[in-house]
């Protein structure tokens, strides 16, 4: 595979002739979202080559039963998959009767495909030659998921003769006769209950297995001969788990037959169970009254309006301009905050992956981006994402033998229950706890929101403020509260004693929810007593939780005055990055799993990411003092760490290392760096990439609630510029070499800081700093 | 189940009375076995209760692929499985035509098993019911597995009808179309070739999927009436993996219908491939022309034998000698010693768990008793064994990233391979390279038979410690070497750093190799020549080797004064397991694996297996502080930890809890502690008990060449006595309350220790001590 085959442009995805060792990556890279649905670039017309089938249902996922080779206790029943979900974009097309397949096509030329992600549409087309009646066609075919109506996603498929009048049959269908790629025991995850079929609509309903997600997979269709509708019905067939609906046509050389397909799916999350082709058929009406040109329209209206908050530019470099905008849409794409019970997926609608679609990444990785760019209930439904699963985070906390309300949030979820099966992951990786509560402090410095706490935040804190109480325990030997057997971000190092990016959370979260029940109590009387009533919380407890607080331990070491990733980690032989053979790397590809467990080898920021999180608790020389030391150990071979490392780069003023953080975390995708796009791309990691030019170039902080700029430019970069969203204002900044410009809308001033000094915003002026 | 159904008796393990519900937990107690064959106790007529169909071939196994929840790097591809092999015991019974099958005869009176384990034959006997012609019929079947002719094992069938003349129909038959119990994908393992019969005997070939194990399952008949042969041909059937042949013969109410029927197996570990219905036929014909009572009496013989060297007798405590004599019968019927490539399965040849022949329980716990109990040659080649796998041991140690020659032996192993999967053993459980260098101390130590150092052990010995120099590594932080991420023998600790066992191992290994390389130079010039030029081994090498041995790190704590188990134990919340509730017992299956791994519990001897190992290395006073340090804490979850502490809880002069350790492990099975006898019995901790006997309680040991003893007896026993050889002389010691006497077998006077003080054996006379 070509791996630079995507053409650089500023606003568009493009590839460029026919390869066929690239669709299972383009498949994924032109990959279409609209936070309820996702849709692999997958061809609507048959493909007999290689190619990796993927229709996702936003929150319709399978527990699969885990399967693991030796059973531990406590091990969570069930991995839940994403689910593969019902077709409904296939339209089998036929020339002179003969298949349409571009695998088997003796030509393939001019084949195009764009992702627009400014009008948020997806184009592919090709001229062909069919193998056996040789006859040419051109065909260009565009398909977008609806902003606006999020059921519902539309294909406007036109064919047109080159060489020789033709007989075009289409035939539009849905197929629930699908299966998933990743499966542990082969089961079937879809059951069909009902197929039929009316004038030129058809519906499939389907349940998924043991979940019972009930869905309607439905679609429309019209045939156009030149532009003009044709007034044809099709002819309906149906099996068991499909239904087609042919139209045949006679097409002059030169004419163009189009089919509108309209079609997507109607579920029981939303609707009810027995009403969903009544809601389907509601959908057809709408988009069938409006058209495929009209509702193309409202989409690139809707895309405007996301690019209009959250567009970043970058002026004197394009590549690094399309990186980041592929970034901003596919989050855009993935999760648009609209539903408190859907969250982040590390794949996004994207591929099978990481079966189970929150991991930690959302409340580490994601959230500031999605404050910035949206109004702050989108945030705010994320942090309420697990308020909603604190019951079923103390039953998981229960199942691991911690009890009074501790609560421990699984590793990974689709509903709150655990849903990873490694011990080292499941059972130790428990610093996600910390990342919740600091989700809550970011959300509230952010937003100035302070209603969340009371209202639910609180009752998240206490859990988990209850869980790193039981979980440390009094070491007489350190005099001390050690936390034993965990493994942190750094997940080259598993069942470790006291890490301190988790020991230093677990002090802090303790501390930050004694300080959030004092300020409701003031604050907050009723909420304070339902929640102590409710909780059964007494002084008595939280003096226990403070004594673990202020007798926790920090491993340091004193020669190098650096705090110690654990226990331990100086008995490491301590040879840097950089003196290993590139032929061993990466690492967790070359070497065995104790090679690397034993080796000081970082997968991503650990005792970092704690600089990260707080980095004001800690002064300059500290943070250059700990990058110093624990960067040149780091592989970065997770999509999660270049962004970390390139904020505290930029901090430090050390742009040109930055600027290589940046590029590896912005085009990971698109230039493929992991060889695994085709799998489905690295959604949440794309929020750090966002962070990375905001945060790390841009230098936004919150310091006393004001927003606080220190902006620095890599020395590529003629200029960028970047919106946010603080506190419903919206400020541009555009940095260049010689200074920083801010744009505030709306009405009112506003006072920043900017390089530590106040700066006065006016509404509507452009003031240059 | 009544967890104790078995009745006591010296010389049988005996059932009475149809319980369905010990029909699997009794088809594992009642295992025959011969070392190259076993069989567990299922009925030969059909049963279609719940039952665990079991016949096994030494060596056979299947590489069946591994599966894991996540792979790791460097994983073992396969996990090999211990084959159900076809079966050749089978027997249709047919009552006037209707099948006999204690699952659904109306009644079943006087049912009994007894396994004579001083005759190596089991018996079963009822008398039944038909269900619906209502016959009734007493039935006695006597069967065991040949220790003369082992290729073969032999079946008397007896049916004698009761209240009416009936007819009976036998037909023996020989079954491949068998499965695993335990399969990862569902695999087909075997692949029959071949079906056919000829007279009254009957032949399967088929082979094991990959590893393509060719074996010929064959089997004869005859029937007898009231004793007398019958000149009947039988009528033969065959289906594609099962051949039977059919009897038919009227019986008159009071006669007796006898089988007699010979079967097992070929095999081309054995035979040519080509050859193997000849040597079949080669086998038939000896025992036909024997007959089954001429066999059986061989048979008798040969345990006699057997018993003559390895018995040990306990008056005054029934179910103690009934145990001990159960442990010493499945250890011979497992392994004999005469096979260089089979070895110890901890579950013999008992059930299908445990996948994989040889664990380190093989060297750690196994050889004693086979040093002492059979001719030397069975402890030399059971280290040849390992020799033998050398070439496989260093080929994983690369797989691992090791290099130059360094060896890590297998954790589990069918041909010197890996087929364990879980990372923290198959990477990390390292010691076992230590258990096998130990094991080559041991057998000159015992047997004094140098020669096995110099022909194979070296070689063995310098792979051991090239790994153990590479693995571990100089720690600035604390100026001495380490060994980092391994798991010690308490596998309720994984990943830790420094486990003192495996670093005092790495060091003895180092040492005693450096030690053999002298001695070898200066008695062997001609093979140390030949071994330095084979291992390229410098003295450049063995000068690094040796700097890790001296500068070898041992957690060390002053305050209790003893070696600490690991880095960090102290900081552990060490309560000790007298104060856990009981309900929260066995912590294996009560608490999820990371509060196992975070608690001080200990599942096995650690610390305390070093003092074992090394006894003459510590003072009694050193162990006395160890063991009432480490003895609190541990839970003895493993069959291997109770003998261990009951060895050195009578060497602490603690005969109440070396007794109480003793029972745990003798009648483990018998008694079932662990509820999970019906998936076969813990053969290796056999041998453990063993050592209880004759190293806790005998006192035995080997100073200075000499053989020593130090008796004690358990307050509740009149007597006990051993035999052992030791260097080819004789040694029967009895042990009362009132002393002690030895006999010596044999010509020549030897001079042994008693108590400390030297004592003169004289051949054939009888001395109390």
């Amino acid at each position: 595979m070509n791996q630079e085959y995507i053409k650089a442009d500023n606003w568009s995805i493009i590839e460029e002739g026919f390869d066929q060792e690239t669709v299972k990556s383009s498949e994924s890279l032109f990959s279409l979202g609209n936070g309820a649905m996702g849709q692999r670039a997958n061809f609507e017309e048959t493909y007999t080559g290689p190619t990796f089938q993927g229709s996702y249902i936003a929150g319709v996922y399978y527990p699969d039963k885990t399967r693991v080779g030796w059973w531990k206790n406590g091990y969570p029943e069930y991995f839940a998959k994403v689910l593969n979900a019902p077709n409904w974009i296939g339209i089998d097309v036929l020339i002179n009767n003969e298949p349409l397949d571009l695998f088997t096509c003796t030509a393939v030329k001019d084949f195009r495909r764009e992702l627009n992600m400014k009008e948020g549409w997806y184009k592919r087309s090709f001229i062909a030659t069919l193998p056996n009646n040789g006859a040419k066609v051109q065909v260009v075919i565009t398909r977008f998921l609806s902003l606006d109506i999020d059921e519902v996603g539309a294909i406007n498929y036109n064919v047109s003769p080159l060489d020789q009048d033709v007989e075009v049959t289409f035939v539009p269908f849905l197929d629930s006769g699908i299966t998933n790629e990743d499966s542990n025991w082969d089961d079937k995850f879809w059951n069909t209950t009902e197929v039929h079929s009316k004038d030129n609509r058809a519906y499939i309903q389907a349940h998924t297995m043991k979940t019972n997600f009930k869905t309607c997979t439905f679609m429309a269709s019209e045939l156009l001969l030149d532009g003009k509708i044709l007034n044809v019905e099709p002819n309906a067939k149906q099996k068991e788990t499909w239904v087609g609906h042919t139209y045949t046509q006679k097409v002059k050389q030169g004419g163009v037959i189009t089919l509108h397909k309209f079609g997507g799916y109607t579920v029981s999350r939303n609707h009810k169970a027995d009403a969903l082709v009544e809601a389907a058929n509601s959908v057809l009406d709408q988009v069938s009254q409006l058209g495929f040109n009209a509702l193309l329209e409202k989409q690139k209206e809707a895309w405007a309006a996301i690019w209009q908050m959250s567009d970043i530019t970058i002026e004197g470099d394009e590549k690094a301009q399309q990186g980041i905008r592929f970034n901003i849409f596919q989050l855009n794409q993935t999760y648009l905050g609209t539903d408190p019970k859907l969250n982040i997926g590390p794949k996004g609608f994207t591929g099978e992956k990481y079966g189970g679609s929150t991991y930690w990444d959302t409340e580490a990785y994601c959230i500031p981006f999605y404050m910035a760019t949206k109004n702050q209930n989108v945030a705010r439904n994320l942090l309420r994402y697990r308020y909603e699963h604190l019951e079923k985070a103390i039953e998981n906390a229960q199942k691991l033998g911690f009890n009074n309300g501790a609560a421990l949030y699984p590793m990974v979820t689709m509903n709150g229950e655990e849903c990873h099966n490694e011990w080292e992951i499941t059972f130790e990786e428990i610093h996600r706890n910390g990342a919740i509560a600091f989700a809550i402090y970011n959300y509230y410095r952010y937003t100035g929101d302070y209603s969340y706490i009371p209202e639910m935040g609180l009752e998240v804190l206490i859990g988990i403020a209850r869980f790193w109480h039981q979980r440390a325990n009094y070491s007489e030997a350190k005099n001390k509260y050690v936390i034993l057997g965990v493994t942190g971000p750094n997940e080259y190092e598993n069942n470790v004693n006291n890490n301190w990016y988790t020991n230093y959370l677990a002090k802090w979260c303790i501390e930050y929810t004694v300080k959030q029940l004092h300020k409701v109590k003031d604050g907050y009387p009723d909420d304070y007593e339902r929640i102590v009533g409710h909780t059964r919380l007494t002084s008595n407890e939280i003096d226990k939780w403070e004594e673990v607080a202020k007798g926790m331990y920090f491993p340091y070491s004193e020669k190098y005055g650096v705090y110690l990733q654990q226990d331990g980690f100086l008995d490491k032989e301590l040879i840097t990055v950089d003196k290993l053979d590139k032929m061993e790397r990466p690492i967790n590809q070359k070497w065995s799993w104790d090679r690397i467990l034993r080796s000081p080898y970082i997968k991503q920021a650990d005792v970092l990411q704690c600089f990260y999180f707080f980095e004001d608790h800690f002064s300059q020389e500290m943070l250059e003092k700990h990058f110093d030391f624990y960067e040149p150990f780091t592989v970065h071979e997770s999509s999660l760490s270049p962004c970390v490392h390139s904020i505290q780069a930029a901090k430090l003023d050390r742009m040109d290392q930055a600027y290589q953080f940046y590029l590896r975390t912005s085009r990971l995708d698109l230039d493929d760096y992991n060889k695994e796009v085709e799998e489905g791309l690295h959604i949440t990691s794309m929020a750090g990439t966002w962070m990375s030019i905001v945060e790390g170039f841009g230098g936004l902080r919150i310091i006393d609630d004001k927003l606080s700029f220190n902006p620095r430019i890599p020395n590529k970069w003629k200029s960028y510029s970047f919106k946010i969203n603080f506190r419903n204002r919206i400020i541009k900044v555009t940095v260049s070499a010689s200074g920083t410009k801010f744009k505030l809308d709306g009405h009112e001033q506003m006072s920043i800081r900017y390089k530590g000094k106040r700066l006065e915003l006016n509404p509507g002026e452009e003031i240059s700093a």
